[in-house]
Formats: C-alpha cells, sequence, structure tokens
C-alpha cells in the first residue's frame, strides 16, 4: 500500500495505535507535543543515534525488519553500557518514495520485537519523507539510581579489563555479505553483457535462455552453511542487558564501561582517555569464535586485527577492581573474559601478542566520517 | 577545513568543548555513552524531530546558521506547547561530502544562540555521513510540575479559543523565496542558453560579455524590501515561550494547547479530535499580519486561505475556560487573539467567513508524506 494514501497520521496511527505503554515512568506516549515521563527516584540517561542508508545499512542484504530490530538494540546498548535500564524510545523516519505501509510495519515489527525483548516502551517519533535513502534517528531513555551509573572515566590503575562475548564475528559477517554481492553483480553484469551481444546478433533463442539464465540468479540464495553465526552478529546483533543483569547479581560493579560499537582498540582509547590511565591488553585472551577464526582466515586477514578494529559487536568492554578477580574467574564460563588490565597514563594503551611483543593500540574502527 | 582531517571525535570535540551546562538537570552532558539528567520533582518531556534537505529545507536560501537556529527552535516549541520548559537537547547530523568543518560550525552558532535564548543544554548526539543531502534529527528534553501539563485533549465546551502572534507570514516568506528561486533559476538558464549558442557560432566577444553577465547574476541579491517579516517568520521563527510565561504570570491555565507547525486547520483538528469536542472559529478574528495580505494579494491567493493552512509559524493554539475572557482581553495588545469557541463534537469543526456562511475546517496543511 502507498504510504501517501494513508498520510503521516494514518501511518503513525497503523503503527503505534496497539502500543500498551509497560513502563511505570512512561506517562504519554505517542499523540502529544511531547511524551511524559517520570523519573523521581532515578537519574534519567538518554542517547541518540542516526543511521543513513549506504553509510550505516545496505538494503540489498539486511531486512527492514532486521534492521529495525538492530537500530532499537544499538541504542539500548549505549543505556546498558552506563550500567541503566533502558525504558522508553522514540523513533524518527525519512523514507524515499519506493517504500510502502509494509515495509515500514516491517520495521516496526523488528523494533518492536527488540523493545519488547527488554521491556521498552515506543512513546514518539517523527515521520517524514527523504528525496533519496532511507534515514533513521533513535533516541533512547533509561534510568539509573545514581550510585549505579558508571562512566568512561571511572577506570583505575591495577583495575582488571574484561569483555562479554566475543570479538570480531559481526565485522566478518560484513565481509562474509560483501563478498557475496559483488559476486552476484558481477554475474548479473557478466550475463547482462552476453544479452547485450546476443540481441546484436539478432539469436532470440540464446537471448530467451540467459534471461531464464537470470531469472535464476536473482532468486539464488547465497550457501551461507556453516557461516550462520556471523551473519547473525552481523544482521541480529543483541544489547547485552544480561550482562549487566549478571554482574549485578555477582556484586560486581564496573570502575568504566561501554560498549563495543566502533572496535575495541577505539573503545579501549576512549576509556583510558577519560580516565587518565593506560592499558596491557593481551592478545592471547581476546575471545574469538571458531567461526571468526575460520572466515578471517579464507579472507587471509589477520583475525585478531578483526577483533581489536572490528565494529558492531554490542558487547561490553568493561573494567574491575582487581578485588573482583575471582568473582570474575568464576564468570568465565559465562562469557565474560579477562583481557588485561589497567596502567600508569605514561604506560599507554598497549597489545601485548602472543611472541610477547608489545605494539601501541590505535583507533582502525570504523570511522564514519573518513 | 576538511571534515575527515578532524575526525568523528575531533570534530564534535572542535564544536562541543566550551558548552558549559547551565540547568541544574544535567548532570552530564557531550562525551560518554549516555547524558545524565536528574528529575525527582518534575514530570520529564521528549519531543524529537527530523529535517531533510529537500524536503524541509533548501540551502539555496537558508543559512546553515539560520538553519541551526530553525531546528532547535522548532524543538523547544514543543516542549512550550506542552506548558513545560526546556531543558536538554541532543543533535544528530548526516553530512554529504560537500560540507566542511567552518559550515558544521555555522549550524553549530545558530543551534546554540536558539539554546542560549532559552537556557537550554546541548548534551548529547550523533555525527555521521550521508550519501547525499544533510539529515538532521533533534531531540528536546524539558520539564514541567505533574500539575501544570497542558495536553491537545483537554478542550471542553464553551472554552475560548486562542492563538498567539499572527498567522501565515512563514509560509508567505517561502512562497517569496521559493519564486526568487525559480526566477533565479530561469535567468541562469536562459543565459546558458545564449552563451552555447554563441561558442557554436565562434562568437568569442558574445561570450565573454555573456559570461561576464553571468558574474553578477550570481552576485545579485533579490530585493526583499518591504517583505523582511516575511523572510524572517520563515528563516528565523521563535518559539513562543514568551507566551507561555506570560499566560502563568496572569494566572491562565490552558486546557488543551499545542504550537501551529503544520497549520492551523491541522492543528485544531488535532485538539478538537483528541478532545471530543467541535469548534467554531471566525475569520475575521484571525491574526494576520500587513506584508502577509499584501503578498497573498501579490501572489493572488486567498490569505484566509494562507492563515488556516500556512504551516511553520510556530505561535500557541490553546483552549482556555471561558471564565477567562477578561484576563484574555487583558492580552490582545500583547498578541494573544481570541479566535473562536469550542462546541459540542457533533457540531463539527466550522469556519464562519466574515460574511456568515459556514464552512468545514479540513486539514490542508503541510503534509510530507503526499
Amino acid at each position: 500500500m502507498e504510504i501517501a494514501k494513508l498520510g503521516e497520521f494514518g501511518l503513525i496511527d497503523r503503527l503505534t495505535n496497539d502500543i500498551q505503554l509497560k513502563n511505570e515512568s512512561s506517562l504519554r506516549g505517542v499523540g502529544d507535543d511531547c511524551a511524559v515521563m517520570h523519573y523521581p527516584d532515578t537519574e534519567v540517561l538518554v542517547t541518540t543515534d542516526m543511521l543513513m542508508e549506504g553509510i550505516h545499512f545496505d538494503l540489498t542484504y539486511i531486512t527492514l525488519q532486521e534492521l529495525g530490530y538492530k537500530a532499537a538494540m544499538e541504542n539500548l546498548s549505549d543505556v546498558f553500557a552506563m550500567n541503566g535500564t533502558p525504558r522508553q524510545l522514540t523513533v524518527s523516519l525519512a523514507l524515499g518514495k519506493r517504500f510502502k505501509v509494509e515495509d515500514l510495519e516491517a520495521f516496526y515489527r523488528g523494533l518492536r520485537a527488540a523493545c519488547d525483548k527488554w521491556n521498552v516502551d515506543i512513546v514518539g517519533g517523527d515521520t517524514t519523507s527523504s528525496l533519496t535513502g532511507l534515514a533513521i534517528s533513535i533516541t533512547c531513555i533509561g534510568d539509573a539510581p545514581k550510585a549505579d551509573i558508571v562512566y568512561r572515566s571511572g577506570a583505575r590503575e591495577t583495575d582488571l579489563v574484561c569483555v562479554s562475548g566475543d570479538l570480531g564475528a559481526a565485522y566478518m559477517g560484513l565481509q562474509l555479505l560483501e563478498r557475496e554481492k559483488t559476486v552476484y553483480y558481477r554475474q548479473i553484469d557478466e550475463l547482462n553483457g552476453k544479452i547485450r551481444e546476443a540481441q546484436k546478433a539478432g539469436n532470440d533463442a540464446l537471448v530467451r535462455h540467459l534471461q531464464q539464465e537470470g531469472a535464476r540468479l536473482t532468486d539464488f540464495q547465497p550457501d551461507f552453511a556453516g557461516k550462520e553465526y556471523l551473519l547473525e552478529r552481523q544482521l541480529k546483533p543483541e544489547a547485552r542487558g544480561d550482562v549487566v543483569a549478571l554482574l549485578r547479581e555477582r556484586g560486581i560493579r564496573p570502575t568504566a564501561m561501554m560498549d563495543i560499537s566502533d572496535g575495541l582498540s577505539s573503545e579501549l582509547i576512549h576509556i583510558c582517555r577519560q580516565s587518565h590511565c593506560g592499558c596491557r591488553i593481551y592478545e592471547k585472551q581476546l575471545p574469538i569464535d571458531y567461526q571468526t577464526a575460520v572466515m578471517a582466515e579464507e579472507f587471509n586477514m589477520n583475525v585478531t586485527t578483526c577483533a581489536m578494529n572490528g565494529g558492531e559487536d554490542y558487547e561490553l568492554l568493561f573494567t574491575c577492581p582487581i578485588g573482583d578477580h575471582a568473582k570474575l574467574d568464576e564468570l568465565e564460563s559465562l562469557g565474560i573474559k579477562q583481557i588485561g588490565y589497567i596502567t600508569k597514563e605514561s604506560l599507554g594503551t598497549r597489545l601485548i601478542a602472543r611472541d610477547g611483543q608489545e605494539f601501541d593500540i590505535t583507533a582502525q574502527g570504523w570511522n564514519p566520517l573518513r
């Protein structure tokens, strides 16, 4: 269905009419000049992100439902990274003319699945048009008791540096999707060239044959068997609210924390700079999934570089007092890995390779303005 | 200077490093995963807006500084429309490659001028790139004591309907700018045609002459004398926080309120629908500036249609108990006009023309999805 047929308010109504507010802090959602919230006992956390078609996502390999889910998770992840609880979300969309009502419904299905998973209310937004691609802006509001909030600036010398999950898989998933896309378009281009030649030669039978081949190519699903995990990490990331809950349950309070969206190197530098300290990270401690390692080998890439600089894993990077060492050991089987420790600022941010060599950690992560 | 030279974090630092937080509720601004706020005694208001180049603005006639100011004011206006006080703002920008650091600085100058005017803190955002045009997303956070918040749904039968300022001027300003742009491009097109012909004919002297004429055309400033108010309303709108303060000072509490961004007709329908009532609005009571009337005449447009349906005035539309009639009379000289009253829902939303004829009010305002 054409969006123009529903109009802005018809569309918003269709996408949001059955939303039930679940949080006590959500007083009023969609439908007025502002959403209204209530936070008498906790601090309010606000984060915002903008995602542009062609820069942050490619609709040739992510579906709108996956995109809605991912866009929400990226923002929830920022609230978890403050040791907070996400509560409300607003979403603004600018759409080119090619989008239909059904596309928006798919986006909202993904967005709502992510919000439902973490009990977050969609309380507002803006839906408008764009001359070209799709633009998405999400703002997430959360809360935390004042004493619980963890900033990037709290790391201290001798603190342990930890990460959740594993690193580099989302990046390898992206490489895999990009490769399949390139192969696919190359085949289409070659075929179109052959069709043009056959047409010039007046060989109608060959033209028909090639066109049938083209139809088969369009239906072609690349074989991602054995690489499903990499795709899932790229297309359906999860914000690690479970890790925040686990740490709280075990009585571990991080001194500094952030989520890994641009790559471990970049985030380590943020924490060290804002905490005025250095760090030593051990290559052999970096958590890397088997599929990531195999794929890096296949692409002839250094897997450590992928783990250090690949973005979009949305795992948590945090530091803890060294006294929590024993408690953290118990969490290793639950996917919390100690990868190094915090040092004096003058010692720099250093990676210790398997062979004992040391390197400066530099931010080679994703830079949208490069 | 190229943005890539500074990088994302260098750029953010350059744009935000001297920001001082002014509100008690702003605990932590730019520089972590989330901004942190504190609202123990009041409700929190959140509004968000997305502005796309080519849809919401045209950089051939609005400067980036004006655009920053306008983008902020549009969002502050939504908080005022809830009878609240804006406190914090986050801004996300996606930029095409043609933008330089100086352009961003101009945008931020405008944004900060608007925020400074209303004592609002810039606490966060996102700066990224876009394949084509400029995309802007702003979220504004404000607060209000629970009892003060005014929704769209509170209008009751016999309430008076009021508007601040005057209507239709921003729309006429846009028509004026569009006309000058069309005239300008037509002249450029004609000149380029003549140059191509002269080149074909090998008439170098004529080519040079025409090129000089072209240079003069580029420097040409259209004469807007006597129409400055219309341009100002379009390019530099003001959020009416002063009206909110005035009503409070005079002990007038609106029963329903919203800001006029899409046009009076559209906003009246919102209030009537959400309040389950109707209204009668008097054409002769509509506040229209002299320049708006003159311009409508020049464009051969119906000035009432412009006042009813022209958007972007950012004036306030509100309803008050009829008992406030005398107090409101006193405010007429301060630019608060009573334009009609609220009726039973079954009587519809009606405009009473000067000659006594009645018409249904229909939303012909700006629809970004049409």
